[in-house]
């Protein structure tokens, strides 16, 4: 609904000033807000309280204000003539990639989405080097600045594709982790990487955009999400609103982000715990190492007929190959334990996999696809190392599920929804992904796939100030548990680093070629 | 009461951090403060928020909160380490002349008040050639900076010379009539005296006095006096809370600011009216045209025995006399008229006043020290036009105030209390003014002079937010009523331009020194 709307343009037609009735300019406004809004408390900031008496007289009394109503307060952003349009942008903060969408604000239509990466890189990939760096004379401000002034250039790219004026840019939504959050706002990270892990904010106040050199309307509000610690991101918030996971009390849900680190959210409306990273061996890690960014000519799906033990692949592009990504080296996997490839360990099976096995300085490759057929001209293969380092990838990304969902006393079948966020997670197959017993053996009906869920997440704000209480009420509402790499912990990752499971009747779907 | 100061100083002793509290810093100052003032909003400025980890860590998290506390929500000025000092600046902001006081806020200690020259005089010292001067190009911004930068010098001066950090003032309350705080904001002043003569505010929100250029701590909060319109500004506002009149609902009071122009209040805690200005001949026109400011060797008291017609003086300082000033002046007329040397015009009685009375060109002059007594060497006069004209103005005062009494139909006699606000209205002896008939005749303890009711009214906020609230609520009780200089008003001033009045039973208590 229309008043519902964290950013919105509402009427405000006032009598001209007369001799019978010499209220202010600015009061003025606020009265005719007051008997529109039925609110009590409206702000104008000084810096438009000074171009107020021009811009009311340009249109005879009778404007658009441009009012952040985030529930009690009501701020007045600007003052537009009639029949303006207005935009906001929604941001994907990574501390790689920054996705940027361009929302008209009028009728949340998506105008465009851009992705860059975060420029941010030259100083360092990882967010410690970041950090590090952050502590050197100017450090900070550098770091900054070259990420404002790169989404200062993105921003006037799209300004200038759509014909928009960089002052009708009203609102900003900003998801991203704790690092990358701190870094953009200017606060120092020291403490994140330190124990005990302060960050220096948990809940941003809205402030102005332009406080940190944003070059939209001078008065263009930004909106961080929350953080609940150092490891527990406003990107994680951004997720769990995407999923709608706390908007119900019936179901308990699970989230899962397969990204950066091993990120899990567990619960409903009532209750949510949540746990990350820095929790043993994280997925990435082992999968990145091998495979590609998705991309054209990357393989994304593979099948294997168990009978004639023919690769079937899918390439992005349908180009001829040239490497792997994640999605598709689950399939892999767990298409060549079906097809009895790989045993248990995930140790190659010779007499299975005949001349597509070879030997290289004492380590065993299996060619995926031969030269002949590759865009590379090289054979594509995986080697044993590869498919060891998944599986420990896969095993701690169960382990931690195992943990929280005991946590609670819960088991894998109390959960209603498994809600997969991250673009990786969009590509995952759940079938190959329980093949490998990365997640636990529910129906496939329950996986849902959410793709980018801070894009998302940051984009809902602007269709409801609902939503922005909801955001606030969810970073409340989380239990951080620390996930304790103990010997229990040890011992369900030791009877995990199998396929699927040492413990095979926790899934019973997972049947190879030779068993009925 | 501490609890009830507007800017205060709240300690917010944390625990420090640790992996069991992993609370951001801003979060963990948030909750501490909350425990302490049992307030669900409170906001801390992003700026601060940058600087807050290392004032918590350098203290310990053990520390000095300074709120600014008007109510409903809480605004965190500035961390500050325990036993810190801090202090508030009080403005009265005159055309002519701006007074300020600097106050410690911990014990409201009045430490230091320095008066100087408004700067913009230099651009015209009346308000119309600067509001005139603010449209053209930059206009606006130099006669703000000309007063922010004299501002600055001085608050500059009264640090050094109490050897305080400019960081430790965080308040600065300016009273001012309405032109005067535009000038000072950078609003424009065009529509102020301009028909339907609307201001840009009324109620100013409190801001950063940094928005505006005040190097004080780069936090500090300002509170500027509300206005009523164009001709009924802060300084009014301030006097009425100087006053307390409008904190009592017994007594009907009234308030007359005898400044630049015929202020007049009246009422109590429960209904205020007010009128100002362009009513007719101003009263300092007529006295200022002969008088002299107020200083060392101005005639500031007269007293003539009627029997030998000696007249006595007063000169400030004990000096051989240079001038009289406007409170001397009404003294010498009254004292002319009792002892019969003016008749009920006004005009020299021959007779009585003997060969003191001469002529030149035309013009008589009254001889009130003859030059070899006077520390000018010249005779000091005063002519029959000088006389002429303060019947004029106090013929105007005298009608405004009737007319504003019989608006709400009451007499004189239903006034509890008559103030006078203004330095020049704590020289004026009561007793010649009701001679002369400026002012009614009432019992004279009822007459209390207030002083400069404008830098007690900004003192005061500093005392209490209850005088802060009560700021707000007396410009909002106010009824403003415009004196229409129509025939009744002429008819009431004509019969005024008397000594006292044409209705000799308006002032009974006035006798000559013939009558009994």
């Amino acid at each position: 609904m229309e008043e519902e709307k964290l950013i919105r343009l509402v009427d405000a037609k006032m009598n001209p000033p007369s001799l019978k009735d010499n209220t202010a300019d600015k009061d003025r406004l606020i009265r005719a807000l007051k008997k529109t809004l039925e609110k009590e408390e409206i702000h104008i900031d000084f810096s438009l309280i000074k171009e107020l008496p021009y811009k009311l007289r340009d249109n005879n009394y009778d404007v658009l204000a441009c009012i952040f109503d985030p529930g009690r307060e009501i701020r007045v952003l600007d003052i537009f003539e009639k029949d303006t349009r207005i935009y906001g942008i929604s941001v994907d903060l990574g501390s790689t990639t920054v996705v940027m969408r361009l929302i008209r604000l009028n009728d949340l239509e998506n105008l465009d989405e851009i992705t860059f990466h975060n420029p941010q890189i030259e100083i360092g990939t990882d967010i410690l080097t970041r950090i590090h760096y952050a502590s050197k004379p100017d450090g900070l401000k550098r770091l900054q600045e070259m990420l404002i002034d790169e989404m200062n250039r993105k921003i006037e790219e799209l300004t200038k594709k759509h014909n928009i004026l960089l002052e009708h840019i009203i609102g900003i939504a900003v998801a991203g982790n704790t690092s990358m959050t701190h870094l953009f706002l200017g606060l120092t990270p020291y403490w994140i990487c330190r124990e005990p892990y302060i960050p220096v904010v948990n809940k941003f106040d809205p402030i102005n955009a332009s406080d940190i050199g944003l070059n939209l309307n001078p008065r263009a509000v930004l909106i961080v999400f929350p953080n609940v610690g150092s490891y527990f991101g406003g990107d994680l918030i951004a997720g769990i609103l995407a999923s709608g996971m706390a908007h119900q009390n019936e179901e308990i849900c699970m989230l899962v982000d397969v990204g950066t680190n091993a990120e899990v959210v567990l619960g409903n409306g009532d209750w949510l715990i949540g746990c990350a990273g820095a929790a043993g061996p994280a997925l990435e890690g082992g999968v990145a190492s091998i495979g590609m960014m998705a991309g054209p000519g990357v393989i994304d799906k593979v099948k294997i007929d168990p009978e004639t033990l023919e690769i079937e692949y899918h390439t992005i592009g349908n180009l001829p190959p040239i490497g792997i990504c994640g999605s598709g080296l689950i399939d892999l996997v767990a298409q060549m334990f079906i097809a009895g490839m790989i045993d248990i360990r995930g140790k190659f099976v010779p007499e299975r996999c005949g001349n597509r096995l070879i030997e290289k300085d004492g380590i065993k490759y299996f060619i995926v696809v031969p030269k002949e057929k590759s865009g590379t001209g090289k054979d594509l293969t995986i080697s044993q190392p590869d498919i060891d380092s998944l599986i420990r990838s896969k095993a701690a990304m169960y382990t931690i599920l195992t943990t929280i969902v005991n946590t609670v006393n819960l088991s894998f079948d109390d959960i209603g929804k498994f809600y997969i966020a991250g673009t990786f997670g969009s590509y995952i197959d759940p079938r190959s992904a329980i093949t490998i017993g990365m997640i636990p053996d529910l129906p496939i009906e329950r996986y849902v796939a959410l793709g980018n869920t801070s894009i998302k997440g940051a984009s809902m704000l602007f269709s409801s100030r609902i939503y922005y209480n909801e955001m606030l009420r969810i970073r409340d509402m989380i239990t951080y548990i620390e996930l304790n790499v103990n010997q229990e912990f040890m011992q369900l990752f030791s009877a995990a680093k199998f396929i699927p499971h040492t413990d095979r009747s926790l899934f019973p779907s997972v049947k190879r070629y030779n068993e009925k």
